[in-house]
């Protein structure tokens, strides 16, 4: 038998994919981790709009931290105009703030209040196989935490989540928190990492009283990855990563 | 397509706005944190009182631990007279303590005891538009959860606060407690900073038995920000930021 | 405008008013912090005693740790006769035990057994009232928490408390608890500290197996007061300062 | 009396039966610990494949975190065909994943939703009798006390696992996480060590911004084993241990 | 007025005395604490016994830990007769194990099952008075906490143990628990220390792979004592101290 | 007077009564704890098998782990047949696993299902009188609080157990369990050690990316012990301490 051959999804992240003998395997679902600050939104917004981009794959973002609104506004200071690419049907957001909070929301696609874990995933689904997406970004596992608001059964939930990920066959960047990595803890509830066949760790570590940006591929099934600290920074394109590159 | 192009807020806070290419994003909400005695109802006030004296921007002041009679008192002494721009209708204190103390109030703008998350929200919505701010500053976050008594709560509360913030158009500052940031922990409930668009840490360390006062940018989206950690001093102006001196 | 010139209380701890610019801001609550054994108590008590004796300000103990008649017999060590003071109405001594632990008080003033914190308040303010006192303690604040039972109120309970003896005009000293400072927290509860506007920190350090005492001004309203860790001694004459000295 | 002699089942880890004295103990369970990303599956399933490929002993799978068909595509990438030995009834891979994110199961052995602790074990039991299997693993312990709901019990549960696992005669590998093991806490409940004969721990030591991987034997009974960490790699033929190799 | 003398206990432990100005305070409650095996039970029993045999000062002892006929055996081995000062009326032993092991007690003195505060300290009280003692020992706290099974009112019980153990005017010895004292925690509740006049601490420090024990005053109210680490050992004749040895 | 002079039992494991000045006081109860590993078991074991072997004195091991017939197997490797004693009536092995796991036991001796402590006590007290013993080994201590199922009574529940083995007459091994014992915790449920009268640690430390065993006498009343770390090893013939070794 010939050797099975791992399908690769560039990330858009310059200097990345060489970590990663290409990109993410194909249909795998990652987690992005890290402390505040770090970068894990402009990440995770990266791979889905230089998805559109530059490789022409249609991608959808479920942004639940913030409204679709003021993420796009923000992402105008990197010049990603997620607007050009939501017309052109390559990009859909998914507000998940507006009922939230009340208020609402002007969006084409937009969470209902109160949903359940089913409901979520079916709406998700739907506004994935609506654009015939081929990525797919979560923004964050804690604020679906919260909303379905039974935190013990969080470790359920992404298996679930995981699993209907792999089913729709789209390649997925989930973020969570990380207070202090540093301490062993890599995760907000100390699970995502597990139900999660990629981590990417975005953390921080002081040098002459400045914080430097690192990244480290905690883990990443069907990859012989790398397992160093690269440096990368927030540039005015986005993250830029520098596999030759020290920290310290 | 040009380059994208956000407007900038003056802080009001000598030498800060230089680490931030020239103040906070217009419209954004910024979280101050720090151990208690590091200055952050006097980074909060300096931000609104700047605001009426040097830009003539109206603000409001959300006082939740002390009454608007002792934070005007305190105040006097870097020279600050809030009761002056008070009458000119340019800075609103919404005094939050008297209620609870189950004291009569004598300000203008006063909280009801045992209000919601929207009947807070929704006042401080009225002052806003009373006198047409384009500051705010809520110091701070844990009084509002202790006042709702309800933790769990908090994210989406924070989440709520946040959105409506960014809705009114005003560009806020909130303070919260952060224990002992060095190990990680850089918040009171560990969700504050997670949910805001903007983390300025205030902090202390010790150097010859002596304890040092810095200031770090630990997030602000739109913005190329300095990681690295600034000393300030408390001076009897208030708060000056040394952009190029050294905390060791 | 001329500059607010803030009244400064003399606190009868000698070296210890150079660190303040001449004393507490009249008026003010301070929270007295630390690991047992620091002092606490010898600090709060030298406060009152040394205002009547060297100030002639009056002022009043609510002791709720130890009873009246113990807490004399100590201070009788230091040469410190508190029954001469309350013989002459300058002192006032509030017993907060012996009704708890089923004794007769024999004090001129005690609490009641099953106060809540109006009724707390309340007594303490007529006491106040009663010898005109200019000056406060309380010793301690998990004492009251305790008497209260409702350990998760202790933030309003301390906001109400602080509003009321700022409302009396008295300079008030709150003792309370720290097990290990130096990794971060430094109350009992957590929030004693946010709550006050005044924090003084009594503290160990070791050097060649003995541990040495030091005072530490962690925050002071209206006070731009020093932040390095000063050598104290708990002498025969009470509590004394060394603004020059070097703890290591 | 000679002395007994114990029988070896070799691991198909290269390098790794050399640390054991040949292997692991016939019919014992081992424990195999770490955190995320360490390679714990590829441990676990490179134990069984091997088995049927070198040794010729037949073995069960039970994966609780992916489903079966996910992890046979993830296997393929070290060249390892589970679905030939499948098909020769060397090995079966129970799927406990689909009915619990509701999904139809398309495998020939699957767990129900729903199931108890004895309803599990009679599972197992028939698959294991099924084949006649000689190795069993299942990945992992957190995932069956999730389904299982009643966390203080897992103590239970395990010394009913380990019990029916030793009276099946299979030889077993469990899967469980530990954060920080350099901290002392070796699994996730902080009791699955204490039951299990035998504990390996895959850990990570970071030396020059590069996290390293090693392995330690932490226990195995009736075995006279090493208690050195050694260096592994997860190559592209899977695990391969380094008994000669310095992590440092 | 001449300065006030405090008048002195000696505590029959050879050495330490000389760090406390001659003793302890006469009618003080004084607080043992350490990890396991430093020596507390030996400490209380030697305080209790060498004033029966050496200063003519009955003492009572609560057996909290060990029945009492296993404590006689045990002291045996320091050579201290305790039975011998028990028919002299010297020294008196409260069992307060036999009753809540379900077995008949011997003893003169004992506990019944079941007993609350108020009887506990009603028993105490009527032995004291019965052999009109001046030493008494408790050993140890937590097991009164763990008897009265309410632990957040520890502090209360605490509290009212002292205050009648004042009242009685015997000086007092008490134990109680700390697993790990460098870490700032020096009690079992954290709150032992708090309410006690004052604090010993037994503990051990590691040199050279051997364990050392020192003792360290942390608190002794009415006395200027000494804060230096001291070595002590448990010899044959029971605990001497070192006032002029060196730890390390 | 004579000096009382205690008696000591030999404990059958090379080197180690040399540290006790010759054994363990007859009729103690000695708590044996550790991390996972350390030999806990082994040890535990050892004491009833040495005791039979060459000290004539019948044992019983109360086994809560794992069944008595993996018990016997486990231990022919260090060339101990406990069937042979068995059959002698001077080993008693107490099954205390089937009935748990649901699994009807051969034994001779086993444990009911559902048992309480006075059940649990009756027959562990029934087995010794029908041999005579004058050892015993319960291993483990957690394994009994799990089957009590009420963790807040552990403490009473293991002072009721030391005194019912001093009653016994019976020199007594208790293991337990310890995640972390450089950090202070030396027991599960920290309360193990402050009931026992002998607490002998088995721990690891690191050396050269290597672990190395130590054992260290914590307590030990009745005897001038020594508080050093000596090194052990498990070789083939089970434990041997070194108290001339060096763990470094």
């Amino acid at each position: 038998m010939d050797r099975y051959v791992v399908e690769r999804v560039k990330t858009g992240i310059p200097g990345f994919d060489d970590l990663l003998g290409g990109g993410f395997p194909r249909g795998t679902t990652v987690l992005v981790t890290g402390p505040t600050g770090t970068g894990k939104t402009t990440f995770a917004v990266q791979f889905v709009y230089k998805g559109a981009e530059l490789y022409g794959e249609p991608g959808v973002i479920v942004t639940l931290e913030e409204r679709a609104q003021d993420l796009r506004r923000e992402m105008l200071s990197f010049g990603w105009d997620l607007r050009k690419y939501e017309e052109e049907g390559k990009i859909a957001i998914i507000d998940g703030v507006s009922s939230v909070v009340g208020l609402p929301s002007e969006e084409k696609f937009a969470l209902e209040d109160g949903l359940n874990v089913e409901g979520f995933l079916r709406y998700v689904y739907r506004v994935v196989k609506n654009i015939n997406a081929k990525r797919l970004v979560v923004d964050s596992i804690p604020s679906i935490a919260i909303r379905l608001r039974e935190e013990k059964d969080i470790r359920e939930v992404l298996l679930r989540l995981n699993t209907i990920l792999l089913e729709m066959g789209v390649t997925s960047v989930l973020t969570t928190e990380a207070e202090d990595p540093k301490r062993g803890r890599i995760s907000k509830y100390g699970v995502e990492e597990y139900v999660s066949r990629g981590v990417v760790l975005l953390d921080l570590v002081e040098k002459d009283v400045e914080l430097k940006r690192y990244l480290l591929v905690r883990k990443m099934r069907e990859t012989r990855h790398s397992m160093k600290k690269y440096p990368f920074e927030i540039t005015e394109d986005g993250i830029v990563v520098y596999p030759s590159g020290e920290i310290y």
